[in-house]
């Protein structure tokens, strides 16, 4: 993969030797990520950018500096790809930052000119930022009947106590050597992942359990995709039944606006939400354990009944209007309000067998 | 050490059976923790509590609830002593959350009233959180030549490639097999902690590498204080040069005010602050990667200058004193201005071997 990548820089670079020597002004052509550019490609099930791209040209009062940002990330990237080393975003802006000679002006100021640049290159050679050896911060927990092979050791995600595998911000150079599940559960809450992991419920339902801690990093939404589409798992998501929760689903499931250019590399179209619902809070007698909602879930979840990949589902469409109606959301954590093991022991195996899935 | 805290929670039951058996108001003894009982230990060098406290009475209208609260709170730890499950503070709070039967009174009505009883149970009984078995979020990740035995499995902290160890909130129950390791070294940021991890910095400086993400949590402190105390390993605190960075290592050091209960078993007194210094970005011609400090670091820093700790510690004082008259702050990251790899092969080797810390 790494190689590709390098190949993409050097052609990169290659383009603006050739604008040189033809005595052209050099250009580096960038598709276009406002919102007048993103795009719902149905067919896909996702979000991803449309095909307007802009021109950034060196001779250019208002594009010199981008031009030579955008140069000097795609050269640092090449350096750690030829000395296979990984850089957070926040080192590469420390470590190109500086002062041109025989002036004031430094190459960057701040880190947010050199984070969007990044992304600039991501979708100027279609590349990952992983791809480009670039790190954001680390989040999310995996356990299972896998073993994988990741820079040199094999770890056995079945065999690591209590702690699970902390998932890393590159996922794309490990190689799976063992997978045995029959499907992926993923958890929005620690707490929800603790419970199922010290429960076992990933030896006892054949699973990969994983926990996000949240909206779900890249590493992990890239684990998620890559169980799914190179072993044909299934995926599953378990949220708070709250607008939030939705929206973390149709993340993992659709991507997001800011990253729509990497949807179809990180996003998993096939994803199922499996709970919890506010249908679900009545079905399993958790009204005591439910949460009134606030002005902003409301707001919220009317939003979300606008939202292509929600609005033609009448499941969804029924889920969201019981949060409005009932003015009430609930978090998964509210299960425990049935006993400790009951989401373990009870609920999830009930849904499981009864495919009681929203898509 | 389950079984202690079993007799500890007995103990406390047997306590109010003989109230109610003497015709006694029943009544449980508990330790205050406001700010007017924490005292800073010189001999132990820890924030501790002071011996001022107040008793909780059954019959007492202002006491009743909170009393009624403890007992329940106390009764379910024991459940999860004996099924040797554990649970978060959340689903502990959903699991006692009910109504009393024929009124409209709850016996929690938000996780803000269940919090603080888990602490008075803490001090009432002298046991932490985790021996209850109650669980907080997990935070921190650990490497190094080191095998633990947890829940059953063997994990080698040297074989878990880019991931590290997850460390879960409840370290107390494992195991060390072995402990090859010279000295602990924690960082502040996980991108500290994935350069040195990528750099295999633990295994060329024999140490065990512990990235806390910010303020560690307590299952992390645990784990430091379980490595300094179990295996006489020296703890070096590296962390940003700001007044938030000094504050993570006196945490680390000596406690917090919040959780002065239990400093003694959570905080490691002989850890020592390895940098980064603002005599380090002079030392290390780094001025160009440092950050103007705002008014709320300033603020912090003059504060910091008459903490018990720190007050009577001349470096400490130097080093508050030069942050506030440069006005300026630099994070682990900016000795990438340097080039990547000057963390790992420059700054800490030279560092470790001119023992150049602060107390």
């Amino acid at each position: 993969m790494a190689k590709d990548v390098k190949k993409e820089l050097q052609k990169l670079g290659d383009k603006i030797l050739q604008d040189i020597e033809k005595k052209e002004n050099p250009s580096i052509e960038i598709p276009i990520r406002a919102l007048s550019n993103v795009v719902f490609d149905k067919k896909l099930g996702q979000l991803t950018l449309g095909d307007k791209t802009a021109k950034r040209y060196y001779f250019n009062v208002a594009h010199a500096k981008k031009f030579m940002q955008t140069a000097m990330v795609a050269s640092f990237s090449k350096q750690l790809i030829d000395q296979n080393i990984h850089a957070s975003i926040r080192d590469m802006f420390y470590n190109l930052k500086r002062t041109l000679p025989d002036s004031n002006e430094n190459t960057f100021d701040e880190q947010s000119e050199s984070d969007p640049i990044i992304v600039d290159l991501e979708v100027a050679i279609d590349v990952l930022r992983e791809q480009l050896h670039l790190t954001t911060d680390r989040k999310g927990i995996v356990a299972g009947n896998v073993i994988i092979q990741d820079r040199g050791d094999s770890i056995d995600w079945s065999k690591l106590g209590s702690g699970g595998w902390s998932i890393p911000s590159t996922v794309d150079e490990i190689t799976f050597k063992k997978v045995e599940a029959e499907f992926v559960l993923v958890v929005e809450k620690n707490a929800g992942f603790e419970r199922l992991h010290e429960d076992k419920f990933w030896q006892k339902h054949k699973c990969i359990l994983i926990g996000t801690g949240g909206q779900p990093s890249r590493g992990t939404r890239l684990l998620i995709q890559r169980l799914n589409q190179e072993h044909k798992l299934p995926v599953y998501v378990f949220c708070d039944a709250d607008a939030y929760g939705a929206y973390i689903y149709s993340v993992i499931k659709s991507g997001s606006i800011s990253l729509a250019h990497v949807s179809d590399r990180i996003s998993t179209p096939s994803a199922k939400f499996l709970g919890l619902t506010i249908s679900d809070v009545y079905e399993y007698d958790l009204k005591k354990a439910t949460i009134k909602a606030k002005d902003v879930d409301i707001k919220r979840a009317k939003e979300m009944l606008n939202y292509e990949w929600f609005k033609k589902n009448p499941k969804w469409q029924k889920e969201l209007n019981l949060m409005i109606e009932k003015g009430i959301k609930a978090e998964i954590e509210a299960l425990s309000h049935k006993g400790l093991k009951f989401m373990s022991e009870t609920y999830l195996p009930d849904k499981l067998k009864k495919k009681d899935f929203l898509d």
